[in-house]
């Protein structure tokens, strides 16, 4: 593949990402699911080992969305991407930081991987898998964690 | 791509999958990093945000596969697999059980996601993703999770 072929691949799928911060950013859980394919495998960072499903993943960005009182500072760090014609991965640490409506200041650095398809001429992320790692000795998940 | 060349290259990756499987079934680190790309980004499932390259990795699956005190049983459930030429994607449920040193038993459910780019005509691992989720009441890791 040319470098070109790939970087233009490769600004297709920094589109699906920021448009995807973007509706984080404004807590719209249907644009948080636009690119998201509908039998989609999710590895969430809360609840159970894995959510199947589009639907599944709007209720779930729907509830988090609205377990903050205003908008969302989102950012994405250190994003790689790595395209071919039909098969894409990419991945982050992403933080969030916003004030919860129980009154707390969430501020919190975890992992993402996305992993995409061109399916009937789009980018769909049937795969995703969010983590935050946990300190073996306690058991507990890693909350304070920064890059 | 037709559906026969699409099989090979997945059949590619479940090789690749398949003898990773065997290392941590024999405990060789070496081999478990046989075909790991030199500057892998790793997010595992104890520790810090991330560990960078095959040498940290070689060093913690070590650190791991000694925890154990004899043989590691090792499944990997529901493994999907999608290839392109250069690239490549796979997530499963993974599941180890052993005896370790301090006597315990270990039994326990984890997501993996392993991404793949052929390098100098190789398939070479260049990115993977482990983890357990967390239960947001209490912030533990969920180490009894099964599928």
């Amino acid at each position: 593949m040319t470098s070109e072929k790939r970087a233009v691949l490769e600004s297709e799928i920094r589109r699906v990402m920021d448009s995807r911060a973007e509706s984080v950013r404004s807590r719209d859980s249907d644009a948080a699911v636009a690119n998201v394919a509908p039998d989609i495998v999710s590895f969430d960072v809360v609840g159970e080992l894995q959510k199947i499903g589009r639907d599944e993943c709007r209720k779930r960005a729907k509830e988090w969305f609205s377990s903050f009182e205003a908008e969302i500072n989102y950012e994405m760090r250190d994003l790689h991407i790595n395209a071919d014609d039909d098969i894409a991965f990419c991945h982050s640490l992403n933080h969030v930081n916003g004030r919860t409506q129980n009154g707390q200041e969430l501020d919190m650095w975890w992992r993402a991987t996305v992993c995409l398809q061109k399916i009937g001429g789009r980018w769909l992320i049937t795969h995703e898998h969010s983590s935050v790692p946990f300190e073996s000795k306690t058991g507990n998940a890693r909350l304070d964690l920064k890059p």
